[in-house]
């Protein structure tokens, strides 16, 4: 079969996995097929965790007509029992005759052994196509699988000069309709979302995923607090029934306050460094939660320790189509103390789009799609 | 002939007029086809101020074969005496068949009157060809023409979160080469380039045009600074002999310190306001000077004062993938004086692209593309 044709099926592979955006945490997003006689015979993706992998969606459709069929996946079937057993059995059992996939399994606990398996038992395997595409879809389950912390996005809408609030903190709103659905969108798909409480005590916000969107795992709410200041009538503490709410903390202000919170809401103790709570800390305990990935909405000493300490997976920037102006109004990010342009990181703005009036900028670290390290 | 006929040979005007950019000024970019049994029989353009029209230089081509033909261009044809004779004289003669123009010439000594001349001498014509596009094209010209003050590009360089210079002031280099020469270009089209004092203190900039590009008419250099706080010996002002130099200063500045300048240092009396020179001073000055266009390269005050005034006609900036942060390292816009987001000028990204790993955006006025006012 030649490259170009294998393309195209892993294409479809990645296309099936995404239907489940948002939805197969703390999972990868999969799809596969099966190829007979130059006939997509059967197809699968993986609907949520607990859920049959995509490889046995498909194998399941096409029963006995499976054998000596190609199955394309983009990503090694998995060779380990988790909440449902291992892939390779399955595969093997049905008599599937080669097995095409875009990229391995990171996951320590396969990484190679899925396809090992496979060749043992006399199929044949090939990877590495669109793996670029494959990694990319991916990024959070590979970030988390291989760190154990979440995928960190950076979110903020600025005017076109970078304010985030006029000089009497004024925000709403900078952006169009079209930016504040979008956000909602960037919420439904990501396990859990962070404001520092400096936001809540301007902006009271919900924190929710709402404007139509829907969450099918709960979107878990952060607020890094080090003295625990929050407003004991703020909406995300009123809120804390419905949604799970989660305060990061300094041990001295969780010791002190604690009979303050409601039960339902939890006070995760991190280490604190000069800027408050220590993201690294934070993340790792999020990762220990199997949280795998964290949205960032602010403000603008939250962004600055993410940055600083090069956390940020990906870095969202709405520009509103205005000018606020001013040296005092609210500059999306606070100092991360390098004066030096030499001695920044450099990002790479990767893809850019308008939404209504305003335009979507997608930001990633040089060379990589993932910060590997935290 | 069809709509989407005349419009190809329309656009084809454009497509010359534009090769003469930032040379015709004061006058516009126009091109000229004549048309003859379905073939393009001459083409012309007018190459700079004082050179022949371009329907002149496309009759001059066809000579006697002009007659019978239709002629097309992105402008009405001139009806007045300028460094040339008016251009309907010369098509009247030509035996022209037919005349069809992209848009009426909006200098109000034509305005219509030009295509009248031609109408009644038998010719036909028509107008309102991909008027907007003609429009754009000739934004300064159009700008200046019914106005007299210049058209405005406010221009600068910012990081991601809208910072133009880090803590310290360091601000070379934000961006990356293809961005920085791109400048030039911009520059190499421009009348005038302006910066403030506070700038030349900060940066001692050239203010030329270089990387490249070449200015046939001289880029005048304009220094907006009030109290004539010009550092004596700043590259500007050495420079002097060689560029055009201009400084728009208030009156008792001007008359304490003109003996300290060198003679070919033009030093411009303006109103003065609250923020400085008065930018509508200053403009007023510069259109009787037939400056037609003016780019401001910064810095945040004379950006502010600029935007206060609504005075930008196109503001480009360049975003560099990279995070300066800070609430004191240096915003991209000083104060406007609107504390409210509705009070706020609304603008509309127009037009955005790579410049290498920078984005470039174009953004300008709501609804139109010429601020009609000053």
């Amino acid at each position: 079969m030649n490259e170009s044709l294998i393309n195209k099926y892993i294409q479809r592979t990645m296309y099936l996995g995404k239907r489940a955006e948002g939805k197969t945490s703390p999972n990868p997003m999969v799809g596969a097929i099966l190829v007979k006689n130059g006939k997509i015979i059967a197809e699968g993706y993986h609907h949520r965790a607990g859920c049959s992998h995509a490889e046995i969606e498909a194998l399941n459709i096409a029963g006995k007509n499976a054998k000596g069929s190609i199955l394309f996946t983009n990503l090694e079937p998995c060779c380990h029992y988790g909440k449902t057993p291992p892939c390779t059995n399955a595969i093997i059992e049905s008599g599937i005759a080669a097995v095409y996939c875009a990229m391995k399994d990171p996951n320590p606990q396969v990484n190679g052994k899925g396809l090992k398996i496979l060749e043992d038992a006399g199929i044949k395997t090939r990877t590495g196509f669109l793996e670029d595409k494959a990694t990319f879809l991916n990024k959070v389950y590979i970030k988390y699988i291989t760190t154990k912390i979440p995928y960190v996005t950076l979110k903020w809408a600025s005017s076109l000069d970078g304010k985030i609030a006029t000089e009497t903190g004024e925000s709403k709103w900078i952006t169009g309709e079209v930016s504040r659905k979008y956000v909602h969108k960037i919420r439904s798909i990501s396990d859990s979302i962070l404001a520092g409480v400096g936001t809540v005590i301007a902006d009271d916000p919900d924190l929710t995923v709402r404007h139509g969107y829907r969450k099918t795992l709960p979107l878990v709410r952060i607020i890094m607090d080090e003295k625990l200041q929050i407003p004991r009538n703020s909406k995300v503490l009123r809120t804390s029934k419905e949604y799970p709410t989660l305060i990061a903390t300094g041990k001295s202000a969780a010791e002190k306050y604690s009979n303050e919170f409601d039960p339902g809401i939890k006070l995760l103790t991190c280490e604190l460094n000069e800027d408050g709570v220590d993201p690294v800390s934070l993340l790792l305990s999020l990762g220990k939660m199997r949280i795998t990935s964290l949205l960032v909405e602010g403000g603008p000493k939250i962004f600055a320790s993410f940055i600083k300490k090069k956390l940020a997976d990906s870095i969202f920037i709405i520009l509103a189509p205005r000018i606020i102006g001013g040296q005092s109004s609210f500059s999306a990010i606070a100092s991360i103390g390098y004066h030096h342009l030499e001695t920044q990181s450099e990002y790479r703005i990767s893809r850019f789009r308008r939404l209504g009036p305003d335009l979507l900028l997608e930001v990633y670290p040089p060379g990589k799609n993932i910060c590997l390290q935290a």
